[in-house]
């Protein structure tokens, strides 16, 4: 038996989210389709962020699944991008020892949130980016992302997972470390990198949420330092929206 | 009368190009209904460039328009961007003299037309990027792009224009100023970036697709001179599709 590791590279804009629901169409379900048909049975597949939401984007997901097939990787590659939607592609085949996970060996991930601040929206970002049109002090934003980086409870920053999936990551807690938290500005487009060993539900939406109204004087440094003392949601920034999120990487 | 100038951006992927056309969604059309909203009349644009194809972009798109309305350029702005859809956005709104005409006013277009070339296609610039899965010769590539620079006769590099307006360029002949041509090369994204005093119609894509040509060892640098020297069509590269190319800016 082999066990095979996909990288994929999605837009998310068409899709109910990563993990399979009945009667909707999701990246996993487009995936596994396109697997069925090239191995001509029924495929499953594990990923290393499985509970994405609806318009979330990614340039490196990473799936594993398990196959008989005696086909090259090269082969598996061509055969599923024939396969696939234009907006899903697999970047990478790579044959992995048994053992190997997406999800439970999953190292470290790293993604991206992208916002668009400036007073008038976009158009060519569309989908790709959230609208926020307030001033921001920048030297406020990088400051939260200093105080934010390292280990943390990150309970405040947790949205309760609706998925079934909650009950598997019960016995981890809330503690999780950011390596990095960085933001790359290019004129009005602001990207935030983000590197932990694991992301809490919603996280990294909560986390930019927070560090924006960090960044426009509505949280102070008392309070923020607070929301990693003491977890409290509600005082945490809102969930920004799924579009401007995008899953960059996944280290094993 | 005031004479108003707009500054347009817009995702093209889903419009039948700029120009109106019966019973077609256009840039020109989504525009027009939108400013009729607005002034409660009938309205109608010129545009700098208005014979662009189906799916292509822009992101400093400028026309201009005649009203009498005495509505400030920030309500202008405002209003329209809440009329319009989400992938057309107004960024700027001018008071322009009277005889400023986006179109023959205009001293210099800039484009950009990006280009995939990696072996696997993007999903993320999917109906952004063209896929151009050849190895180039970049050194080629480059003196492709200097060759092509200055005032040249560029019939080889024209289609014949199927709309009414042509007409109206017949005076103008084949002549233009390529005053830059160069490209922006990030990993697999190539963005090939070029302005003129003027294009033909669809001289930006044949462009990109002879120097692709020629970055590959198709077409000879005699060959390509050649082409400044006698005008042939058939000589030239392939017209490169629509989604690669943006229209970048219009300086007047």
């Amino acid at each position: 038996m082999r066990n095979i590791k996909l990288t994929l590279e999605y837009d998310g804009t068409g899709y109910f989210g990563f993990q399979k629901q009945p009667s909707k169409v999701t990246i996993q379900s487009s995936l596994e389709k396109a697997l069925s048909k090239l191995f001509n049975q029924k495929m499953k597949i594990a990923a290393a962020s499985g509970r994405t939401d609806r318009g979330v984007h990614a340039l490196g997901q990473v799936v594993n699944f398990q196959t008989e097939s005696k086909l090259k990787t090269s082969q598996i590659l061509k055969g599923l991008n024939s396969y696939l939607p234009k907006d899903i592609v697999v970047k990478r085949v790579v044959n992995e020892k048994k053992n190997f996970h997406a999800r439970y060996s999953a190292k470290r991930k790293t993604y991206e949130y992208s916002v668009w601040n400036h007073p008038v929206r976009s158009a060519l970002y569309l989908n790709r980016v959230c609208h926020f049109p307030y001033e921001l002090d920048f030297t406020k934003v990088k400051r939260a992302l200093k105080i934010l980086e390292g280990k943390h409870d990150f309970k405040s920053f947790a949205n309760r997972d609706p998925s079934r999936e909650a009950k598997l990551e019960k016995g981890k807690g809330t503690v999780r470390r950011i390596e990095e938290f960085k933001l790359i500005k290019k004129g009005s487009l602001l990207r935030f990198q983000v590197s932990a060993d694991g992301f809490l539900y919603n996280m990294v939406r909560i986390l930019v949420g927070t560090v924006l109204e960090f960044g426009m004087g509505r949280i102070s440094e008392r309070e923020l330092r607070g929301l990693l003392r003491a977890p409290n949601r509600a005082k945490a920034g809102r969930t920004m929206p799924s579009e401007g999120l995008t899953l960059i990487s996944v280290s094993y």
